[in-house]
């Protein structure tokens, strides 16, 4: 049966959900016209939200009934993952991002990578509110962790010699660190060091998986597809899982277009590398790897007691699979 | 008598300063090899150092006698300094600091908006090290601000409308609000928290004289003067004191040229607006606001105990005094 996502995932902190857009507005406020005209237009060209949501259900699942804190680190979460979404776009040179046009595009670079700066200022500056200095320490030490994922991938960039081992490094970095910090910082705010672990292997399976899927998409998706289109990686010289798994499983010729095409960049060869990924069983190995990645998320949940949340972030792993089935 | 640096400024705290160098190799130690190769190139750029060595001086101010948490302070104050420059140098598409090569220029954009942020999350990360919760709030709030005085000044860009006042918000968010921390941090680790208002006072107001300095440098330097060359901001039609000044002091096409300088950016009328500039009594208007500025600086310190610290910090006003003399 498929998931619902209101029913099966949101539903149990629909309300803290609700309340945390407070948070992120008040986050945002500035008394210069232009942080707030940014921030505002960044903010609401958020997506679906996941990691404040694994946020609050992590906090519900250690057990806690009032997630009034919890709700101001889904809000610190949410403004952290902007603003890397629009350094990222300055980083990418991206015009659009779910079909609008980014800070950089709408704006400059100049304004988006000082609006950024802002953005990660005033999360520290939440955070630091919540009065916790275990939260603080993962949340510094995260953040680092996040950049340098970003600038290794800008090193992999254009290198076919990358390996599987290099493109966890970089995917942990640049995705799973800020699901683990959204679940782990619930941890530690519900005052349930016993679940911190667990929920950071969680979160990192899933960031993993979240990635692969989301890199097997490059190579699969159609048009219409909301948010990525086919090639965005390969164009860039991208070296991601599918990539790296057709290198793998090919000789001669198809070895040679590939690894071409991630030193060079480009669509040109697209339909050809695009064959090649399907027939030489990257697609396949890439999929298995992103179900191996979501039941290690959910196979690590199982310390946590029974409850209606963590069931919650089983659906939540589940239904980020569907996405390549 | 002239101010000699090393002599009147630097040595109270000579050896805390040079022990301070290995708490910034350690700070941007890292497993990505691109991060280390660009922070090691961007905080080898480092000038005279003056944040850390207010900071340094400050804590000894305050009757601080071991300055070993002071030393990290100033590192994470120089660290994120340093942050800000390379961020800058994206913004104002600068090749050159100091004239050596900017981490934009030798790498690029992408590399130097990552790595800028990875030192404002490892400054973040070593200063959570230092377990004060007082500190740390001063610091979230404070890069807030700095980064929210970055924007004003962009937003500011090619507005010949710009007020004196705007212009002052501008200095205290980009140049102040980074001194403040580093002397009001000093009292807040050493414990006296009678002094933080007085040093914060101090370092605003030094900051501000320093960044008028600065902008009055931008019109009479000579090229062989280190770091700026003349006609710098008027090239990207920054309204600094000196256009303001001159706006406030001159009408008809005088005043027509200035607007129209800001307004459009560029060095084709340079000689023009320099001549305006000197002859309306901008400059001179400019150097006094340094002045008072400076002078309301040493005032501030009145209050703390006489010390060669306090002393150094007197010096250290007048010593940037001297840039326009």
């Amino acid at each position: 049966m498929a998931i619902d996502f209101q029913q099966d995932i949101l539903a149990p902190v629909a309300s803290d959900f609700a309340a945390m857009d407070k948070f992120i507005n008040e986050g945002i406020s500035s008394k210069v016209a232009l942080v707030m005209a940014v921030s505002k237009h960044v903010i609401e060209a958020g997506g679906k939200r996941m990691r404040p949501i694994m946020c609050l259900l992590a906090a519900q699942a250690c057990g806690e009934t009032d997630l009034s804190k919890a709700r101001k680190l889904a809000a610190v979460i949410e403004m952290l993952h902007t603003a890397t979404l629009v350094h990222d776009d300055v980083v990418d040179e991206s015009n659009l991002r779910r079909g609008r046009p980014t800070a950089n595009a709408t704006w400059n670079n100049q304004t988006a990578v000082l609006v950024g700066d802002f953005l990660i200022a005033r999360s520290f500056d939440l955070l630091v509110d919540l009065d916790n200095m275990a939260l603080l320490k993962e949340f510094s030490t995260g953040t680092c962790e996040i950049a340098e994922g970003e600038v290794l991938q800008l090193q992999a960039q254009h290198q076919p010699e990358t390996t599987e081992e290099t493109y966890l490094d970089i995917i942990f970095g640049k995705t799973s660190r800020l699901f683990q910090l959204a679940t782990e910082g619930s941890a530690i705010l519900a005052g349930t060091p016993e679940y911190r672990e667990a929920l950071k292997q969680y979160a990192g399976h899933f960031g993993n998986a979240f990635q692969i899927i989301d890199d097997i998409l490059d190579y699969t998706s159609d048009k219409e597809t909301l948010g990525k289109n086919i090639g965005d990686d390969l164009m860039e010289g991208k070296p991601t899982l599918p990539l790296i798994a057709a290198l793998k499983n090919t000789s001669g010729a198809d070895h040679e277009i590939i690894y071409k095409s991630i030193a060079t960049g480009g669509l040109d060869d697209l339909e050809h590398v695009i064959q090649i990924v399907q027939n030489s069983g990257a697609l396949d190995y890439s999929r298995m790897r992103a179900q191996e990645e979501t039941q290690q998320a959910i196979d690590a949940l199982s310390i946590l007691p029974d409850s209606i949340a963590r069931n919650a972030l089983y659906h939540l792993a589940e239904l980020a699979l569907e996405r390549i089935q």
